[in-house]
């Protein structure tokens, strides 16, 4: 373990000075609706961005704004390291998910409130909170020392919930600016702030959109019941046909390229489950996955295909007796290593379209958007200084985990820059990320920025 | 077939000359917003009553209104007929649907709109059209002679939309009230203006409310992905589990209680098929029922079990990654004589709740209302009135029908009067009840109002 030392000491007295200013910026930050996904916040986005760019300018860091064909992206670099010092390329986003249902948030999603020590807004953590503190961590090192002692290459992406798809079609002509040769994905948490963990690993991600289409009108259940085929029933029916009782994926060839970790590989890795916790924490027991794997390789090393959302019909309190004209459903599908997100799209959406019953017709769209897995190695420099990192700030042993979760761009960026690539973040698993009340604690603010500052000393060693 | 005689002649006369009178005041009882099933519209439902209690009260008839658990139902009575007159019980209703998807109507729904000679309304036709040619046969009969030739009670219910609850909880209170000779449901429809028809029967229905309980909150669908058990799935793979392939329930001794109607019963009745006419209709393949019966058949005599709504998670356009804390459904059963509702209810809701997964808990509630299948035979005499007058006014021959809908009241109110029953009505396939752009005819108007105004005169006879 390694002990509180002097380079600690000097950026926690800086935070705390600090620390009023700081969280007056993060909450007007945290008051933008910056939701990527629903085009009524468009404006919203642009505002975000020009905002980031106004905050960063302030920093030291060259700044400028990337088009892209959906939501801008903001990009931010420091070149003054000199000759020789390594390039660190760190990767936030400034977008948000949706808020619905709004009736349970405690407080409104876009006006920060602190309770307990904890800022609850949606973006608190993810990925406002964790943008926030790495941009503060730079800042703060140039204003310190006179200059950053790697350059540096900050992109912040406003399309990571709806899968990036803007940046990923402008990567490969930003190849120059974007090469590095270490690349910190800060977008993602660990289990525990007493046992700290990096990600060696990142699922991907392909969704789509079903549609069963039936008669032209809503009918009435009483009269066509029995005569027209209910796109509800239908839906059900398809979406059931999915998965078999032990939970497998019945989509044929859906496992056909997935690689399997050896036995060596699965030693460094922590799959141990915690079910008493998940139950305390969730409320339920962790029975999603398949009978054949563990809950934590079922959503660290298996894919899944998940219902993200399925309407049809008239679902509030009350009835209505109808028989709805379309039913939909949002389907997403978590990837391993080496699928490939396009070639299960088709797969599923196939397999899907051809499930239609006869009076019904089935339509899928898959997203245009999607990410492959990634995997890295322990040994990786940009790793090992973030380990030595946490280690410092949280003062406990770090080890490695695979995330469940994606970042779409995480392979498109890994490739693009050439470098080594590091998942990690201060999240914890009951910060409510994508649902109401998402919140990050004010200590987890001050963790955050210590260990950006301190890995980025670290990789100038 | 009967001529038109001076009867019809001088009913038609006296409506083209009242109609554009009626129309104002049709179209302001279409204005109130009496949607059973929405708590907001209690007022609503108020106004309405008073609506109407203050209309009829201008007819000569008495009238009252009974307050109940549920929405008040209005009741007019005329005792005058004389020693040994027969007494009809009419049964309307004044409570209407609810109006979503509101997009998709071309008017608003409580702004009563002519196009091509149609009403657009929710109402129009289900059952505030219907209920209006009622009360203004009465009026014109009692303007024009003075006197009703047959006692008249008129029952018009707040709460058939939802399954009529509080009327059906005070109909042994009311018997005195409510005992007559003969009972006309006027909520009905034929298949053509060209080849009338009675309803000589109705199904029954119990609605239910599925609940699938997972986590405490909302999940993030990569980190729970393979974990938790997706509320999404649990519901989608229950209902699946409901109907075979065939079409069939099932649910264990869900048939049980059937009678099957002898192939003497089944001969009077109309069961002819048009699959082109229905397509042509609706857009689809009648293809929604169970394989061993056809689609008339599936619509009539046998039972159904829909899901009128279901919904789980973001199922917007766009991503939310999320695995919801909860996914719900409604479903509705329409049920054949002798199927009782509390005991289908039962089975069915039971059945749900032991196909609950590991991880996730499911919860049924049965609604409260519910009602039995109705039958009659062709040879009563308020049948015989009924199709006179329709082939009267409608100058074609008049056949008979089964219904799939149900009139929730109808075999409580047929038992507590003691009155034969028929099912009546100028609702066709297309008028979009219960859908956007429900409309009625004007010229259906008319022919309602002369068909109540005949089948009064042929009763006394």
């Amino acid at each position: 373990m390694n002990n509180i030392g002097p380079d600690y000491e000097r950026f926690a007295a800086v935070y705390e000075k600090k620390e009023k200013d700081l969280l007056k910026d993060y909450f007007n930050f945290l008051r933008i609706p910056s939701i990527s996904s629903e085009m009524e916040h468009r404006q919203d986005m642009i505002d975000c961005a020009e905002w980031l760019k106004d905050y960063i300018s302030h920093t030291g860091l060259e700044v400028d704004i990337w088009e892209t064909t959906g939501h801008p992206t903001v990009f931010a670099e420091y070149n003054l390291a000199g000759r020789g010092k390594p390039t660190v390329l760190i990767y936030n986003h400034y977008d948000v998910q949706p808020v619905d249902p709004l009736d349970l948030w405690d407080s409104p999603p876009f006006e920060p409130t602190v309770r307990d020590g904890e800022v609850y807004a949606r973006g608190a953590v993810d990925n406002k909170g964790q943008t926030f503190y790495v941009i503060n961590a730079l800042q703060t090192l140039l204003e310190l020392d006179g200059k950053l002692p790697v350059n540096v290459k900050l992109l912040i992406d406003g399309e990571e919930e709806s899968a990036s798809p803007g940046l990923s079609a402008i990567l490969n002509q930003r190849k120059k600016e974007l090469t590095a040769d270490h690349l910190m994905i800060v977008d993602g948490g660990m289990a525990s702030l007493t046992e700290p963990s990096v990600n060696l690993g990142a699922r991907g991600v392909i969704s789509m959109r079903v549609e069963v289409i039936g008669s032209k009108v809503d009918l009435h259940s009483g009269v066509h019941g029995g005569t027209a085929y209910n796109p509800n029933h239908a839906l059900v029916e398809i979406l059931a046909g999915l998965r078999d009782s032990s939970g497998r994926i019945t989509v044929p060839g859906f496992y056909d390229d997935i690689v399997e970790l050896t036995s060596r590989e699965k030693e460094q890795l922590d799959f141990s489950d915690n079910e008493e916790a998940y139950v305390s924490m969730f409320g339920v027991k962790p029975a999603g996955g398949e009978k054949d794997y563990s809950p934590r390789e079922s959503s660290t090393i298996r894919p899944t295909l998940e219902i993200n959302g399925i309407s049809g019909g008239y679902s509030g309190d009350g009835m209505k007796t109808v028989i709805p004209a379309r039913a939909v459903a949002n389907l997403s599908s978590r990837l391993v290593p080496d699928q490939d997100p396009r070639k299960v799209g088709k797969l599923v959406s196939e397999f899907i379209e051809a499930s239609a019953p006869e009076g019904v017709e089935v339509k899928v769209r898959v997203s245009q958007g999607g990410g492959r897995a990634v995997r890295v190695s322990p040994k990786a420099g940009v790793i090992q200084a973030v380990v030595k990192a946490y280690e410092e700030v949280l003062q406990a042993k770090c080890g490695f985990l695979l995330m469940g979760a994606t970042i779409p761009i995480a392979a498109l960026l890994k490739e693009v820059s050439g470098a080594d690539i590091v998942f990690m973040g201060l999240g914890l698993g009951l910060d409510n990320i994508h649902a109401p009340n998402e919140h990050f604690g004010l200590d987890r603010m001050k963790m955050g920025f210590i260990t950006i500052a301190r890995t980025i000393e670290l990789l100038a060693d």
